[in-house]
């Protein structure tokens, strides 16, 4: 029986939006692990558009859904559709989008908050005992789904790490080709592009993740 | 020794850029066999911006170098600075800014042209013995630049088939998970998502193409 996963993404470019590279990662594993996917992406305005050859702010304004479609194929939903009992397990790829589209992390901090239809959806799943994978710098925003003593991981990181245990989580250091697993909350990390330094490192820990995530949503099957 | 490959970029978004899951899983494949990357694109205005969601196009305007950074995570450079004297093979990823952006095949069909530096570039790959890759629907591309006479796939579909023939190419049918090889010029092409159905199909062959194309560079090594 294939397995249902959601994956979020969050616009189109590592720098304000979803890291494309761990995007299609993800969404690569996931096919050829017999998953069927599912992408979704808030129907909003990114917080930037950041020019990525130069990395100036540009003065224009794009649509988080409508860019994410560009990763997907067209084949993205609002992620107003989403509904936990649709799906076993969900996926956040990286990129500054997590942290200035689904978040506002990238400007608050610890004193961040999650985009509401993102943290709805998350904390279902975490109620539903589903298994969640975030990459990059999504798992910042774990103890905010999850609630203080989550463990996650965000690489070696010391600033973002600090963050992380302000707002309640635990941090555990992970090298670019592991994962950390929450094994009560069924959540899994790596740190892909937040250490990687070339494309098949943040392959190496995202294949771990994937696979993981999957092998969790067996466990429901019980 | 490691093999210097350039992969060329043509924005950031099938319906009008490079096709990102093609690009990706070429980076990522290359990545893997130990071959040095350097990404190119030509810095000119994208033809058409299309909303990927809708599929409609948008009244905004954006450049093909600065796009294609999304994709390399800023690490792009100028098509102008590609020489052949630096690099052991070249790879065209697919999507319509193959035909938009870097020929004009999508309005003109066989009677498109190349763009200049793209064509002088391949042009001086093709004199020097040196081996590329041409994914998706770049094949298109082939006879404009090795001339009448050259071996090259777009898959299965009739109508582009028969451009290529137009154009002095001689079109061989292919399965999404193979290549076709014109031996005598080092061209090595395959259907990807001109067929593909989903992304491991479009990596089988892809990964293929990577593969074939790194053997092929070796061939000059003697």
């Amino acid at each position: 029986m294939s397995k249902k996963v959601a994956v979020i993404l969050s616009g189109c470019g590592v720098y304000d939006g979803a890291e494309i590279q761990e995007s299609v990662i993800t969404l690569l594993r996931l096919d050829q692990r017999g998953a069927q996917v599912q992408c979704f992406a808030p129907d909003i305005v990114q917080l930037q558009v950041i020019n990525h050859l130069t990395g100036e702010q540009m003065s224009e304004s794009r649509n988080v859904l409508v860019e994410s479609a560009r990763i997907a194929r067209g084949n993205v939903k609002d992620l107003r559709e989403a509904s936990v009992e649709d799906f076993d397990a969900l996926i956040v790829p990286g990129g500054f989008g997590a942290a200035k589209n689904l978040s506002n992390f990238a400007v608050e901090g610890a004193g961040c908050t999650v985009q509401p239809e993102l943290l709805a959806l998350t904390e279902a799943f975490a109620e539903a005992g589903k298994p969640v994978g975030l990459i990059c710098i999504s798992p910042a925003l774990a103890a905010k789904i999850y609630g203080p003593g989550v463990t996650c991981t965000i690489g070696t990181d010391v600033d973002t790490a600090a963050a992380v245990t302000k707002m309640g989580g635990i941090h555990e250091d992970c090298a670019v080709t592991d994962i950390v697993e929450d094994t009560a909350r069924k959540l899994v990390s790596t740190p892909a592009y937040m250490l990687a330094q070339n494309i098949s490192e943040a392959a190496s820990g995202i294949n771990k993740l994937v696979d993981r995530v999957l092998e969790l949503t067996h466990e429901n099957d019980e």
